[in-house]
């Protein structure tokens, strides 16, 4: 046993990508076979390195020699790729550790989604990584494919395609068979790739880890990700976080927007898949920007790498439009304006600018330049003057007819014009391949559709620069815990600046009934382990006297003794009726995948109804609590909504801090907590926790 | 002078589409000019009429003799393109009339969208259209085309196109220059169409009414509408209830879905566009399939002609789902079920009957062929199995890389599976252009992305069969009226059965307070003139007693005397404190676009806030307004929520048909009523109306 060290980044990129030499276990003499396909395409390719076919039972593969095991070789290649079945993959992989190869690929399923056994077949891989310092890709990798080394060490059908075009943009996903679909895409629109990685069940190399690994190669410009869980989210932050600094910026497609998708990537890759807007919201701590059209991801890197992350934050992206066509101009208003994008009306100075420059167009919302616009001269001096305009974070070009039929004249002014601060974006409204083959040549963002121009625009201007989070902080698997009683709780909140209710609590057998509070009351059993008080008959509200108070104690006592007999309630809470504005929920708890996050929601019903919500990883600051009120529709009625007084918002943004605060307490370790009520009260009144849960780890 | 007489369809269309002689008045020798490129175009297509350029400053135009006026040609043209400047056009269509021309097209702009001076040429337009009988398309219109007829009479550059396909599809659009986008983007597609007509101002000729006119020619399978806003409702209803009465299916886009683009569309092109929830209710009244993004106008027709409207009704529909590749059909799962659509997991049965096929598969949710799936016998025999099982409404089948790499093998069992009585989707993961032909040569539904193919499935099980409207309806200008009194409205609710709170009503200098109701009351100004009772302090809740309520008479009246020193009212209305489950909020009024609309919302400041309504043109039976309360999110609140009662939903619905009654009501003439809020109340204990506005023609 000869263990390997653990290998650096760069080591494991050129390991991993472009290794000196390769070992394919099991590979098929067979044409019709997966098995036989990775040897057929490095061949094909014209791979530079040394392959060598290992198969057991035959003398030749494919027409060369193949050899019977690893170790037989005549040096103990880079990187092995295991195609044999499930059965024999364990034995293999032991082989490549005992060796010292540094990286195997295993093709095969039946491990993180095959059940009691495939979880034994894990922890097995894992332990020969451990012991041996072997990387591992998969199981379930449909391969690795780097197109400059013409490493296509892969068994998708989708690479016997030829002239394969080679690109800037690394691709990584969770899903194999769609490494296909975005090359055949981009090739039809003329984007190429540096690599795509298929990461399979990620039981050693994540799928962060492995795009950590080539951010130092200078001719990786960005990344493209397609995902279908938040699995191994801490490598996936890591790396974000170093793209960021290195200005690479990294475009996401994430599968399970709806539960039913989430159920099917449980099934399908044995990954626990969480709630869609926790996911989102940790991409966009990360400063991945998330699109929601799987074609955009083919289409927005340019985009999203021209937009300054933080670039606007606290309003809705400004965008102009410059069009030869209103009616494919009309339809990106559409989709941003869906998105809560404004297509902003040029100022009077700018209108004054574009008759000086000798562009004739009406004051509309949109400069429609009908067939003026297909003049170069005409086209250029529109966009460079909406360009230098100060009311605009980007401008769209949208291009008709002539896009298709004089295409380098129609792009030549929005390629020229490209090069000026601030973003420009093009949708090409004919069918245009010539065009957005010279768009892509230079980089200039183009669209092909409205919903993807307005996708890729709202991804943009959403990207924020990654946070680094505080530490002690990371994912906590939350389960089980201690649930601390409502007056418990309080006190917990006083120490973390949360402000709640004056309450007072009484023992439920009390003589003297004095309260500290005004009368109308509330009465309330309190015991941790009634989290639904309401459902026991543990709440009476609206109670005005003394002798009230105590008929109340004894009809909760006797309702809770009747339908939770095993417990045995000492005290009752006492609280002010209290009203205000509105009521919203406040909720913390340790994600299972992302970490701490704040979760801030439409109080009472509508929490559930509307879904009205805002996520984001905590802790969080004043400014991203203000951000997270207006995210929320409800938040209208705290504004001076139709004559009301407008609702205390910055006692309501402290609260949000405080409880994220949670997320960096030494002293606390809260793995969930949820005030709902949290009433808002006229500015300057502050919030009050009317309710609250709390379990501790 | 020689006037026409009214035109038949039949002759309409073959006056507009496949005339025996055309003009070109206006026809340019410049080919760098709009006004050259009809005369170019209709040359190089090969039409075989008759082509008559007139030009008066010249003899010959691009090489041929042009005439100096449209009296001077040998015949009367069956139709002219005017393509000369604003300015000149009201003197050509002059003549067109006088000379007894049938259809002439105005290319100009400058009409409806051209303000006062621009409304003045509309009515000359019209007046000289109803002395002589001539039908004017236009102005705006970019023209018309009919590729059966090889009739180019278009100044739409796209149209320079080669090798044009030819197809069943008719194109009409409010927006010229998306014809050239849907032509070359269908070319891409091998989709090919019958003729497209940019219809621009209808100011005498309407987009419904042309296409009425084709509805007799067995060569046009469908439609294909690009809309811009809901004018000429009428005649786009005339022509969808005949459409669908011939199973000749219509897609539509409607751009406005957002405020911005709304108002864009009245800028662009002089017409009204109203809230796009109405002109959704209205499209959905039509049986028209409306699709959300633009590329699925071309892909949806073949689907939706296979999905019999009404199919189902009262359920979401049941979608099943074949792969190749998982993460592929992953992506349509998400995209569905965002849409409201379940992928149903196959029945027991049918995963016994896919196993005595000789189907390997797992029980998922999907049935994931993998690469078992490109093999024809085990892709047909599980489409075939899939579309006969009963839980299914439709299959998609999702096709990985072989449809790129071998079209015809991948593509050839869906084709055969196609015909079986069940809708086939087929979704085409990587870019696959020989197997999209393959697919529309046959007409089987194909669809290049995950987002258009749920969106065309969406489409196609909306879609009902048209509703022939009650006599009486139609479209009214709802400007004006006189507003009644509160008291005044629960008259009228008593006549059409709609249940109001007990009311009395008291002079306000009332000696003595006797009132037929319990207490606490709520007291409220009444005048038929104050809509807003509250905003004039014109409201008090939670009266206790007869000096209460004359204490509260005597504040309303100071205030409303304060408020609105113009109004003298004379009488309070008291009413019953009254709560129930929730409230909602009801409500109909005239659409001037559509006509008579009924809209259910959520009540209180909900309404606004999350924009949870329900719309459908009135009047509406039982079954509709059930239709109703469920799309209504709110309505949970109502089916036995979190352990409330259920509410008095056939009671609801009960009041939704009374209200939309009023559509056809031959004594009241109601512009617009709401009754806000509605009061839904337990099973059995019915519905209140706790306040209503209502506005009489």
């Amino acid at each position: 046993m000869l263990p390997n060290k653990a290998q650096s980044g760069g080591e494991l990129a050129q390991t991993l990508l472009a290794p000196k030499s390769v070992a394919i276990v099991g590979a098929s003499d067979d044409l019709s076979k997966t098995a036989a396909r990775p040897l057929q395409f490095l061949r094909r390719s014209g791979y530079e390195g040394r392959v060598y076919p290992i198969n057991q039972n035959r003398e030749m593969v494919l027409g060369e020699k193949a050899w019977p095991s690893l170790a037989s070789l005549p040096e103990v290649p880079d990187h092995a790729f295991i195609v044999t079945p499930t059965d024999h993959v364990i034995e293999a992989v032991g082989e490549c550790g005992r060796l010292g190869v540094r990286v195997a690929t295993i093709l095969a399923t039946g491990f993180s989604e095959g059940g009691a056994e495939g979880h034994r077949r894990v922890e097995q891989l894992q332990d020969i990584s451990s012991a041996t310092g072997l990387r591992i890709l998969g199981p379930s990798s449909i391969g690795v494919v780097d197109l400059r080394s013409k490493f296509l060490l892969t068994a998708n059908a989708a690479f016997a395609e030829p002239d394969l075009p080679v690109g800037g943009t690394f691709v990584a996903s969770h899903s194999g068979s769609l490494l296909g679909a975005l090359m055949s895409r981009g090739k039809a629109r003329s984007v190429g790739f540096a690599g795509l990685v298929s990461v399979g069940n990620e039981v050693d190399l994540s799928l962060g880890e492995i795009c950590s690994a080539t951010l130092n190669d200078p001719t990786i410009s960005g990344y493209v990700l397609f995902l279908e869980s938040m699995r191994h989210a801490k490598d996936l932050r890591a790396f974000a976080i170093e793209a960021a600094r290195r200005n690479k910026p990294v475009v996401a497609y994430k599968l399970g927007r709806s539960a039913q998708a989430a159920e099917l990537a449980l099934s399908h890759t044995g990954a626990l898949a969480g709630e869609d807007d926790v996911a989102e919201a940790f991409l966009a701590d990360c400063g991945i920007a998330r699109v929601e059209h799987f074609e955009t991801l083919l289409e927005a890197l340019p985009l999203v790498g021209r937009v300054s992350p933080n670039a606007i934050r606290g309003r809705a992206p400004r965008v102009g439009i410059v069009t030869t066509t209103g009616g494919g101009a009309a339809m990106v208003v559409d989709e941003l304006a869906l998105r809560g994008i404004e297509v902003t009306k040029a100022s009077d100075q700018t209108f004054a600018n574009l008759a000086k420059a000798g562009v004739k167009t009406g004051h509309e919302r949109i400069i429609d330049l009908t067939m003026e616009g297909t003049r170069y001269e005409v086209m250029k001096a529109s966009l460079d003057t909406m360009l230098n305009a100060p009311e605009f974070d980007l401008v769209v070009a949208v291009i008709g007819s002539s896009a298709r039929f004089q295409p380098d004249l129609a792009i030549k002014p929005v390629i020229d014009s490209a090069g000026a601060g601030k973003p420009l974006a093009t949708f090409l409204v004919p069918d245009a391949p010539q065009a957005f083959a010279r768009l892509a040549e230079v980089g200039v963002p183009g669209f092909r559709t409205p919903e993807g121009c307005a996708d890729a625009i709202s991804a943009a201007f959403r990207r924020r620069t990654p946070r680094v989070p505080p530490a002690g902080r990371g994912c906590i698997t939350a389960t089980g815990g201690r649930q601390l009683s409502e007056w418990d709780a309080y006190k917990l909140f006083e120490e973390i600046g949360l402000p709640h209710a004056p309450a007072a609590r009484l023992p439920i057998d009390a003589e003297k009934i004095e309260l500290p509070l005004p009368y109308p009351v509330v009465v309330k059993i309190l015991h941790e382990a009634i989290a639904h008080k309401t459902e026991v008959g543990g709440v009476i509200l609206n109670v005005g006297s003394e002798d009230a108070v105590r008929a109340a104690i004894s009809r909760i006592v006797d309702s809770v003794r009747q339908k939770r007999p095993e417990i045995s309630a000492q005290h009752v809470l006492i609280q002010s009726m209290t009203t205000g504005l509105g009521e919203v929920l406040l909720g913390y708890r340790k994600d299972p995948d992302v970490g701490p996050i704040v979760l801030l929601a439409s109080g009472g019903v509508f929490t559930e109804i509307y879904r009205d919500r805002s996520i984001r990883l905590a802790p969080v600051d004043l400014q991203v609590a203000k951000e997270m009120i207006s995210e929320l529709a409800v938040s209208r009625i705290f504004t001076g909504y139709r004559g009301k007084k407008p609702g205390d918002l910055d006692a309501l943004a402290q609260a949000i801090v405080s409880l994220s605060q949670l997320a960096v307490s030494d002293k606390w370790d809260v793995v969930d907590a949820e005030i709902n009520p949290l009433i808002v009260r006229p500015a300057g009144a502050g919030v009050l926790a009317l309710d609250a849960v709390v379990k501790l780890a």
